[in-house]
């Protein structure tokens, strides 16, 4: 049975939901909120330093639910596409460095005409990464995007299509990352979570609100949208992941609110809508 | 085999297109441009009249490839959803005097957390319209929508939703349209139009432009953007279908643009992509 509300000790301040943060005022953030996880991004690392981060983090008592992010496969050169390998295995040690148990993977597009070379060039990517990732302890989860970034962002845009090249790994390697986002309009999502069990890595939340402001930049806070969070949620949990759920929200106006406002209305809508 | 390119006498012009034209205009811009068919929106015809935009539509001797929209059929009362079946019917009529083949279905959404309920509306309306409809000469095409309009313009999104509910009726009474713009995106596009062989009402194209400038405003002229426009077109000709395509672009830049000159693109873009 699922609980009706998901404790607050699950949230994970994604913080991409504070972007005018740095990742230093981030752990701040999380460390006057309580929050007790928090999914880093890349750039924001290497702004402050690798070690730093790692270091302000670890004293700050937080966890770090996943980094953000590796992928962006396709390319279409080899040359292009080894080098998105490289940055990718360097995505996973600082994942591993960060204590970080799972590397987001926004596969990545390649804006061209040819969509199913894209998915090959993905799938080939994965495989070459995941040894790498394992000896490195970190586990690749693969995040289906919206099919309306299929031309920029990603060309893996079912939870069905994660799950079938997550099936070709051990769970300890590959596995999904179900965000309510990008998935929730999914005729077969029910079923596709229900299979995706012991594979889920992550789980992320936001709103799809109606009208949607911007095409990037267009999340609502949970509640403010049509999405239904607590099933999904209470979806997941049945399929056993009972993890940090990450909050990633990607909202102009959220951005231009003082980030500890943005914590306090997260906590909130949490236990309400999660 | 499929035709390298389709002819210009497949050409259909959906009015939505030259948005700034009335459907008068666009009658006459039509008969400049050489172009045999035209897909008029509902609010136009209503603007000129039913009996006049028919007479004139003859007279120009254009044909109508089908009548944009009906559908819209989720609300959350009873008697909403009554007053939306209404206004189908009215659709439907008004099809039958153009003498358009098919009524274009733009299902609907509410906007509330509850998609599946949503769905079953949409299931119930077909149900209720499809022997009105049949009784008129008329088809009911169910257009699957890009997902990233389930919240407010259509909860079937996909190819394989669109065919489930169509494989419930005669293909003579409901069948399905294959948009590019919409369902470019699918793993299981290809598996989908195969399977639709037979029930295929319509296919429309335009692109899809990288980065897309709006959610709704958003789609480009064929050539534009990254869809297998020719791939989809011979695999729909596979699958049975030899009927008008329309080309339907929503796009403000190509709103501004005289309606003649758009008319002209068109068909060097038909022959070039399509």
């Amino acid at each position: 049975m699922s609980k009706a509300s998901p404790s607050l000790q699950q949230i994970s301040h994604n913080q991409i939901t504070t972007e005018n943060w740095s990742l230093k005022e981030a752990i701040e953030g999380c460390a006057r909120a309580d929050i007790q996880w928090i999914a880093p991004w890349r750039h924001k690392v290497h702004e402050l330093g690798l070690k730093e981060s790692k270091r302000m983090i670890r004293d700050a008592g937080l966890q770090v639910s996943s980094l953000c992010r590796g992928g962006m496969f396709p390319a279409s050169t080899t040359a292009k596409r080894q080098e998105n390998l490289d940055d990718n295995k360097l995505a996973v040690e600082e994942a591993a460095e960060l204590g970080a148990d799972v590397l987001v993977l926004v596969c990545g597009a390649a804006p061209d005409k040819d969509i199913d070379t894209s998915r090959k060039w993905v799938e080939e990517g994965i495989e070459k990464l995941a040894p790498f990732a394992a000896s490195h302890g970190v586990k690749l989860g693969i995040e289906p995007l919206h099919p309306m970034y299929a031309a920029d962002r990603s060309v893996i845009v079912t939870l069905n299509q994660a799950n079938t090249i997550a099936e070709k790994f051990s769970p300890d390697q590959v596995g999904v990352i179900v965000d309510v986002f990008h998935v929730w309009w999914d005729p077969h999502l029910y079923q596709e979570i229900e299979r995706a069990a012991g594979n889920i890595l992550g789980f992320h939340v936001s709103d799809w609100i109606v009208p949607v402001p911007d095409l990037f930049k267009g999340r609502g806070m949970m509640g403010d949208g049509v999405i239904e969070i607590r099933r999904i949620r209470q979806a997941v949990e049945k399929a056993g992941y009972h993890g940090p759920i990450e909050v990633e929200i990607i909202n102009q106006s959220i951005w231009d609110q003082p980030g500890d406002d943005v914590l306090a209305t997260i906590k909130d809508r949490f236990l309400k809508h999660v």
